[in-house]
């Protein structure tokens, strides 16, 4: 997770509408996945063409149509001009580097939000971007590749689990928004491990490495923020809107949603508090050590220093310097030395300079 | 207290309304404790299972069922039935990572807050959930282990000190809070003292523990803050709700509440702004230190290598150095070199060096 | 001043309303001065006790009653019972950590300030609570203890100066405001002549002490600006607060106290903003003076170390040492290490090193 | 991209609406190109003077008058006066210090913003004004100098790609928006890899040259920054300005305009926020490497420091010195002094200090 | 310009609408500049005494009193009380301490700012309060010495050039905003100059007044800020107050003096920026160059160090001493020295510590 962009100038000059991809292509081809349901039953289809889906939706049930791979254009097109969706949300459903938002298009509003996930091996977050048009009676969601992150809320349906089978498209789009914000929490819980882990090694063993992780850390809560941040106003917008499409008894529940996300923001700065506090107990013990360092050889060098003046004293070559005729003289001395050099070894311990 | 987040992952992937416990289990059985009074008289009562609470509630009387451990979820949820509580109220109340919020559900407000305690010997603060449920003329409060918070309120019930048997299920809401409330005054008070005697410590002798005391109290300071702030709109929501479940006598004292918060907040500031001035002076006092090390090092060094040196010429060998056979030669040079180590001395001390 | 928080503990657990005194006794007898006047003439009188004041306040006239010392929680409760003062409002006159503000019960509004004074002696700022009570024909002020903080006004309505004996008790309100934040002023003068102070002595001289005084100018700014800031709101709710209490021709009277209390904020941050650039001078030039010590010391080391070598080396014992037995040996090597000394020297001056 | 003032002062005392260029004269004539097209068809045109326009604009039809260069006062007074604008808005379109802004003026609004580019070879952003007056059914958009940036426009409205022929002249001013937006993308792309070579180098070999281009794009950043964010308000106002000038059919094309602006935004603080982590990263690295080199240096001192000592022992000239006259004496001391080197190292280099 | 406040403790304990003059008394007789105006004419007037002014103005001519020299209270007494001045108002005009405001008295409104000027001598800002009392054909205007700020204003008058003559009274307020305003953009582009030069002084020789200059323009952008923002203000309610003494075609140049506001309050904040960046870059520098210095004179000394070692070594007095005997012992020892000093100096290169 870098936080660049790219990409985007493909675009410049182009009418708007047009459809471009703009991110990653994982390569493959598009899965379309029609699940049918109501408080009675559901039905499931694996289509491979969109113009298999039925798109004439009866009231009485919810319709969800998963697409996984987003960047098959031709595909977008043809479920765009079926379903009656502006050519301006096609487009930002192709562009992977929206930021999440909400959009009222009266018939059918647009959500765009982020799903994450963490690379145990690489130690990085990763992200895609998740889009959904929800309608009075359907729901059609967009996923970057095929994964398996809608599939609790999948199974909750077919095994008519909860309450989602009682409940409208509104519902569905909540439990999926729901499915995408838990993620996050997985990965808030995997970070703080390691913000954890990187305190211990901060006391015992810190290393430039330990630098590097905490820049590291630190850059990536800021764009976990990033994209957690706007969701208060997507939920907030679902809240608000005077739409016939969001049902009373949905409230709660985006209520709900609404304080998780202010959680996690809570979280975040909390752990971008403590990686601020770390870099500074870092630097600072970083510092310490080296002064430590220089102190002991400084110490060395000063009681060495007067001790081989007084060599050199004896070491000239004056005819007439009676000690060095004296017997006891070099005893002496050397003895005179070692009383200095303890006298000075003394004194520092007692200013604690070693 | 930590502000790490952690058990929110296991509920990642369940229906909303899933009841979890997450947070520590203290072990305990939970108590019940059922209390219900009015001008006139009041009746206690320890059930050990929620069905022998009575939960038709009459009009004069004000009912307090407070309930303490709230791991068992089964107890939760027949409480929830009993009393026709949403299924996310029962869900926020086993969350121990809520932070604190209020909601209006019609028929009841819901209310979580965070009550603080501090452990002398470990010197840490611990917090512990509590959360309300106030309706028309009963309060349900639950804790989440045995404790004594709320026994001066039940205290006062009992011997009708006070105004609190007069008024209704608001008022009995709002002195609970208060007594939480009070709690953070508590807290800070010591942390207060801490804070005074670190400051103490730093002037006279700061060592590494100080640096990492500072950092601590300053990241507790952080997560009081984070559990604080919110309550300012728990208040100012009772406050502004147009609900018939909060009357106008009970305005005032909503009002000093708010008041009380913003005053710890205000309290936790100046706390901050000294914690951060104390690692300023803590920083630079070691800096100086060191500094001041050094130079008494380095003045030493300077002092005898210019002495080295001539004691170093006197020790060549020519065969034509006159002073070598003076017989004065070698008291007059040591002579030489005591009046420029004397006159060094005197230098570096007159430019404030020593 | 110091900020912290202390004493609150002592109510934790009692009903809200409770009287106790939170502060320092400054253990005088308090005194209460009552003065009535209108435009015709006014009427003074020192009573020992509350019974002694009328309570029954005419049309025409206005009524101030001046308490000074309030830790007699006697005094306090009579004075409450017989104005029909809400027991809130007394608990917050006694409790001398409340923070400055305005609350409006109808018959009456409530006004908390803090009155600031320096103590040239001690180099600090001393603070003292002041209440108002300001009825429809009354005020009634309370006092930490007795002083001369409203003797200007007191003055005037005696003299008839100005225009006050002609206006109403909501001017006499703003007077007493406008008295107390006149004592900003000249508090903020002094601490303005400190800083000035502090200015040259860090150009000339700068010390640890130094440093010491500019933390703690920074942390009663800090202070200030809290004690000042909640004044704008006090002032707006009077402002725009719709009661018959506050008349029209007071209202330019307030808005011209708002723009003191923003001037005030506004010179604050300006000294806020001087301290923190004589922080960073001090700290620089502090590290400057070292690195320059440390310079110096090193380039003496540098001088001799050389020279010391070529002496080592015609102390060498080798038997055929040509050099050695050169009759001008021994003058050419010294000349020749003048000529390196000198060398030296000039190329760290032509660097700029010395 | 310097961001300071110029020019400005030639204003003073000048009456409001007199007409003066501030900015650079690029010295070309300006140049003229009217190009009118609904539905059906197009017609464009080069002029030569500001008269050969029409300017009675019928209903069906879009005009757009494009005028290169704005230094020639005549120009602009002419079209102002033919047009019917404002004295106010002529002033602005000349002077280019002027921020993005949004104005309406009833018949017309007005729109000024920055237009970028990125000079390769002297890597640095270089910025041009372009204004735009929208009237009902015309367009006069000013840039500074020839240039290209709206040729993607004219041909799309002269191949009748996209809609843009169907649509209103709110829909022209959209796409000259857009197509100055797309510009900063392209430079933000062009800016992130400098960012991220610069990161490479900063691992590799930091130098003085890092630091300074460290420093250059934060300014460029804050410079980019400012000429963004009041994007915003200007999109916002086109948004909810109640005019009949633009249709809703604009609408959702304004709010994506809006999303890419926030977009840009975001991009623009992730970059900030990268820049600072690689300027703290280059002070330590810096810092460390300098402490490194002390140690070694310090190192070496250290170890040789005890064996002069030594050596200066065995030079003094005592008679009695009896290891002097022992036949190994000499190498005997050597190994000594050899053992000495070594277990100083070796102490040195547990210590980690080497 | 130094932000200190000064003088309002002798207004302490006066009673409001006091005249008291606080400020620099620039010790000039006041004088007062009579000019009437209409579209067909003018008429001026140098009075000595208010009384001489006539004060009925008739509705189609717009009358100018200009005051120069605010420290004759009896003069502004004389004022207030024939133009029926509320005594606040003339107490602000008074107290040259106030902060830029606008305030609507029904029958006039009141307009405090500051003028700029840059001493080219002393390097310094130089500020001085303007007051304008606004009415419905009259303007009054007090500035605080005799000066040509508005003489721009007053030569458009009496030429005709521009609309002014032909505008109302609010016209004429929004010109000498205008002038005023245009001082600031004056000042603007000589410390824009003065922060260029300071930059190639900083790259070229910093020296410790450089740091100095670096403090000083911190601060006085900060000070320069403050004296702007509050422009925002005023200007703003000029245009929002619903007063018919400011005509709607007026509105328009408003809107351009509050753009011309932003605009500098951009400027600044891009100065500040850049002094922030140049600040880290001075102390960057600083401390690289004492490193730059401590390392060679290191370096020197740890080639010297082992050399005299080596010297130290032959000068032992040991009788068995082989290499002492042969015959080329001192050179080939002293090429040894050479070869190691070569080597050291190589190694040292090749690190790049040198």
């Amino acid at each position: 997770m870098k936080g660049r962009i790219r990409g985007h100038s493909q675009k410049a000059g182009l009418p708007p509408g047009t459809l471009v991809h703009i991110g990653q292509n994982y390569g493959e081809k598009p899965k379309i996945n029609f699940l049918k349901y109501d408080e009675k039953g559901y039905q499931e289809q694996e289509v491979n063409i969109f113009d298999q889906c039925p798109v004439v939706f009866k009231n009485a049930t919810v319709s969800w149509i998963n697409i996984s791979g987003i960047h098959d254009i031709q595909l977008l097109e043809n479920c765009g001009e079926r379903l009656g969706i502006h050519a301006l949300v096609l487009e930002d459903i192709l562009n992977t580097n929206q930021r999440p938002k909400f959009e009222d298009y009266g018939e059918y509003y647009f959500i765009i939000l982020k799903r994450i996930g963490y690379q145990e091996q690489q130690h990085e977050i990763d992200m895609e971007q998740v889009s959904l048009i929800v309608g009075k009676n359907f729901v059609v969601s967009f996923q970057e590749r095929e994964g398996d992150i809608f599939s609790p809320v999948r199974d909750r349906i077919i095994n008519g689990k909860g309450s989602i089978r009682k409940m409208g498209a509104d519902f569905l789009a909540y439990s999926l928004l729901d499915g995408v914000i838990d993620n996050y929490f997985i990965v808030l819980e995997v970070l703080g491990e390691e913000i954890e882990q990187l305190e211990e090694n901060l006391m015992s063993r810190p290393t430039r490495e330990t630098l590097r992780m905490i820049h590291k850390l630190k850059h990536e809560m800021l764009l976990l923020r990033k994209s957690i941040w706007p969701l208060r106003e997507v939920i907030d917008s679902m809240q608000n809107e005077v739409t016939p499409m969001i049902q009373a008894s949905t409230g709660p529940y985006l209520r709900d949603l609404y304080d998780h996300v202010i959680e996690m923001v809570d979280v975040i700065e909390t752990y971008r508090d403590m990686l601020s506090g770390m870099l500074d107990i870092y630097l600072s013990s970083i510092s310490n050590r080296m002064n430590e360092v220089m102190k002991v050889l400084t110490v060395i060098s000063t009681i060495f220093i007067p001790l081989t003046f007084i060599a050199g004293v004896y070491g000239m070559n004056f005819t007439f310097m009676p000690e060095l005729k004296w017997h006891w003289g070099y005893p002496v001395i050397m003895g005179f030395m070692l009383i200095i050099a303890i006298l000075m070894l003394f004194f520092f311990r007692r200013k604690k300079w070693l």
